[in-house]
């Protein structure tokens, strides 16, 4: 199921190449990337009222925005989303607390 | 790699009945919705951020602390992370344009 | 200077009557919370992008943008920003630790 | 009422040599723009929660909040409210639509 990640970003970095009118995400490419970073601002803003609303639907298809475009972001960057799976991974054995002291120091 | 995010939402469901003391993420459950709100629009900033300063590795690290407490919103609601990765399969399909177009309607 | 917010606020507050067509205050209106909630998320994170590029000229752009967007909300639901400037002169008086600490009880 | 903003503005650009220890804001300077900027996003979320809870009080705490800390960044860039009012008051002949128009270019 989740190797959908993995596609998504190749198709991602296919697109950057192609031109403007081509795609949604060939557009937002070409705007830049504070177009690409005001769409996960926003994606996130829709996620917080999915989920005041309590709307269990809304809830998971803005969040599937919100990840769409965080991975635009890392095909933008040249960054694959598995150096994000890795960093949960990574995470995975620490518990919360002792994870966040950590990040403190 | 990507079997990561149902290894942590299986982790993350079973933190939902410990006590707040416990963990981070127990802690954050227990301060409710509102609380796992603000991490996500403070994580969206930071990945905002990191990005402005184009720093790779602080993108990876911050995007993981985004999904991560994504994670913990679908947690929290009872939803699972496929479900979310089912949204984005469905839409791959789907060119960027026409999909946006389709939302519209 | 500053009865700008007030005279800003009286517009905003005729405009709530007014057909979508006629401005772009009545179409956002018209479009309902959402809309209004996304817009200051959006102008939020134009404001730090703005501060990130150390822009001067877009900060002040953008914070006007972010107030303008407030005063929509505030007008929206009935509140005048006389309400805020109170709360914020209510707070003068306090010292910013005593005011954090007071806000946790 | 709405000189508060000026006395704000003098009394947060006093704090900026003020050591960390001194007051919440003293030490938000301290900590850097990001913890400031994060501060913004962080507030807007609240106003946003605030609106979607229909609660009127806190959305009056919580636009103060976030005006607040707007004013955090002002005095930390050397930025006076009023030439954000100016902006303000600049665009207010301007319609709505034409405003929109004219930012495009």
């Amino acid at each position: 199921m989740s190797e959908i990640l993995q596609r998504l970003a190749d198709s991602l970095e296919a697109r950057r190449q192609a031109s403007p009118e081509t795609s949604y995400v060939a557009s937002l490419y070409h705007k830049g990337l504070d177009s690409i970073l005001k769409k996960i601002a926003e994606e996130a803003a829709e996620t917080i009222m999915a989920a005041k609303d309590g709307d269990k639907q809304k809830i998971v298809y803005e969040t599937a925005d919100l990840w769409f475009h965080t991975l635009v972001l890392l095909a933008d960057q040249g960054i694959r989303p598995e150096a994000v799976l890795q960093e949960l991974a990574r995470r995975e054995g620490t518990s919360g607390h002792a994870e966040k002291l950590s990040r403190k120091e």
